[in-house]
């Protein structure tokens, strides 16, 4: 095709409010500690819709909540907070992480960012609820101090990972952290520990009361949406090369 | 290939003489019950061809009827209804449904439409026949209100998901009309509650006795055409990649 | 690749002497009746070579008969009958019939045609040879009205089903000749019953007793030289992607 | 990608001495017959390095000599004889037989070359070592009477098949020698009768007795390499559309 | 894509100090050896890190050490000892091999290189640690007499075959140092003889004692950051034809 990588996934945002934004990404992956800590932050400081991630490699699905349809990755702002928030409700498929992660950088570096935050899950075989932090500099990890735990020697796979590479590659101050969790089923518990550290680093109040309360009804409501979008998927992820 | 995706799918309609047209886009999916839907609409309506849609990443086949060829997606109008039909013959495969519903799209913005309703099937594994509903905006949810009920949380996949993400990303008002069915196999029932719901919201009047009396012979001929087409795409499928 | 899909299959045709012929095109498919019907009618007629068909696409074999070249894909025409034949020795493969079919059909433009005729096979599960019939146009159908029985719902795959799709969106005359027979292997029956169609048609004489004398010793030439191919083929065909 | 399928094979050759230089290819296939046959002249005739085929779709692999690099197609020249050799140490997957056979015929076109000779292995389960030939021309076919039987129909694959076709589409006088072998491994013995026949149409004299002598020695050799050579492929083969 | 295959793969250099460097290329293969030497010498001689190797082709993956990012393939020098060392953490996918060795050469091309080092292993059944080496040239070969056996018939593949290609076709002097080995798992005591014989050629003293007690340690660490980027990779590698 004659269209660049670059033209395969486009971030549509007409206005930002915010000036010096914290971009946090919320990304599927184990656990869903990404989205869920996403969703969860854009109910309690409703936050307000202003833009969509597009991109021909996402499965053709239409999301829809109360008989409405949503663009499956959303992005939302909170002007008071200084926050921003990348969300997808749709797990981004290894073959495209790298194109969406270098793309929403890309948009990210256009929107004047005082800092981003990945999130992550960290698959263990423990039954903590530990939170880690990796950094794209010693300055970026000073920041979660005290508030997570090093996360030492590995590897962070997919989106995050992504974009963790290219903040550093452009010099964006970044951390990435990571809910401790047992695998792929949703971990609203995780993820409450995570919402728990951001709370304590920004000096937000957080009351996850709510997301422990919902865990059950979350988890449930996540695994079926991740069912449908798994088998729109089916089929095309191993045809794609009809483009080719 | 050098050539544009946007090359790949061509929408040909040389004059439409609808001036704002209702378009309703009938594809095959669960239970054929797009195009059931559409082609009852035709018959009824005595519609006319305006136009087809060609690309390249169909399957290398002709469709016959009554010895003479039909190109395997048509477009129909009728104008004193104001109603234009987009209608395949053949299922849209999965990695190709992205670019036929934003092609055609595309072309629905040069055609003044007043909205596009999309019809798709919902499996579920009741013996009802309902018909559910989903919208672009919630101003065009009311329009269906008592005529289908709410499809409150899931997914719309194929070209009919495509087409209600490509409507609200372009501001065209849209609904998706789900027939409630039970799997893959023509289900002209399912179908003909979609009809009657269409009916009722335009205040058309419908006999879908016809629908129901031959729903044998239709499930009959549409499995014989569908089985078809799958032996000619069984191969090339696996192959296009000898284009990249 | 750079280049353009319409650069992988090219017809090379220097001077066509006929100023308004009729088009055959007997490509392998089902009972291999389309190349045994043209290369009947190439030796009974005497053709004249005058063309070839190239393409990347194709598999790297190269066709030898008598210690001598031929192009896989080949046009040959008769000045007096005013007659064009476009041949293949080889299958083919599903994935690139769109591009050939295209590529014949856009140079057929070129030549000024009265018509074109499009040989296949229709297998059925009988044991009769009737010959059946589709075309572009009910003038079309028109033409073969008592010299075959109409072909009234189905598809037709391959290459004869890409040129009827590309001779009505080029609204150039057009009818499928399908003999009927039994499977994939060589049919010389089925290719005799056809070319009687179209000698009836077009008012030629034809003997078709050589082809039913050498039946026997047409399949084998035919069973061995497409083992041959098929072994060219094998490996390539899932590889291709490597020019992706 | 955006290059162009040309691209992909590149021929280097700084400058050539011959003048009207006859073109021996010799590429693994059938017994191998086509690399022991060019190996064997190029140490009997001394002949020079001057250039060698370069390819991003060639395994990444270094063939090794004492110690020394060598590129895994490279092309060698006699001034006094007015041969020039290309010659390959890897097999060419059938995939990239069409672009390599292609760029090398159109490297040939601009070396002003008297005539062109492939070597291929012909597999049969006979235990003779007959060589055969086939030709571009009629004329090209006299100058092997008599040193050679007519392959009378058949198919002949991979780079020779594809030489020869281009050959021909270019009016390059070319003849197939095909050594009988009896199937994929090295078979020296029957890559002595060609070189016999070689000799025989060019009146060169020809001590094959060497060939014969170290046959189990080359035999080895040439399996060892094509087994490590395979171990480089295997991967990378099925995985290449990563570049699509 | 649009984009040139020389676009996937890009080495940031700012600013390399060396005048005239010997440049080590130290990448994942048999016993890991490569990256063991590599990481060895540039922690003995303290190496500033310079650059670093980008690609969209690599896995979706931050590589973390200390809670700190790095990019998986990294530049370092020394300037004192006028050397350059490019290291990779992750294993080079044979099908894209061809790019990186091909990109870093090109980039080696404008550091006036005195010489390159490619580091590999070498398996065999043996219970020796021989190091073997192969050259571009005859000249080259000499420098190492004595200090490795000579790598006498056999193929390199991966990036230290490509790179030894690469500098031969492009003039640079360059060397290939074997250490012999058994299979994939990291071998210390392999990569000490490599070391040894690096030492033993440029007059370095070289205490590989660290080396061989931190055996243990890692093979531990190595096995467990393969096992992740394994992981990362598994699904992207069968699908990245999307990208087509």
């Amino acid at each position: 095709m004659a269209d660049k990588i670059e033209d395969f996934v486009k971030v549509h945002v007409e206005r930002l409010e915010c000036k010096n934004p914290t971009i946090i990404c919320g990304f599927p992956g184990m656990g869903l500690v990404g989205n869920i800590v996403a969703q969860f932050l854009m109910d309690q400081f409703q936050m307000k819709a202003c833009g969509y991630v597009e991109s021909r490699l996402f499965p053709p699905i239409a999301i829809i909540y109360g008989g409405l349809v949503k663009s499956p990755v959303r992005i939302y702002e909170d002007v008071s907070r200084e926050v921003v928030i990348v969300f997808s409700d749709i797990p981004i498929d290894p073959i495209i992480s790298g194109e969406v992660g270098r793309s929403i950088i890309n948009w990210v570096k256009s929107a004047n960012p005082r800092e981003v935050i990945a999130i992550a899950g960290l698959a263990t075989t423990g039954e903590e609820h530990r939170v880690f932090a990796a950094a794209a500099t010693g300055k970026d990890l000073e920041k979660v101090n005290e508030k997570a735990l090093i996360f030492e020697v590995g590897t962070i796979s997919g989106v995050p990972g992504v974009i963790l590479n290219e903040c550093q590659n452009n010099g964006i101050p970044a951390i990435c952290l990571l809910g401790e969790t047992r695998g792929a089923s949703p971990d609203p518990r995780a993820a409450a520990e995570v919402v728990k550290a951001i709370g304590s680093i920004y000096g937000w109040e957080m009351n996850v009361d709510i997301l422990l309360k919902d865990a059950d009804q979350i988890e449930q409501m996540l695994h079926k949406l991740s069912e449908q979008v798994s088998e729109a998927e089916a089929k095309p992820t191993r045809d794609y090369s009809i483009y080719g």
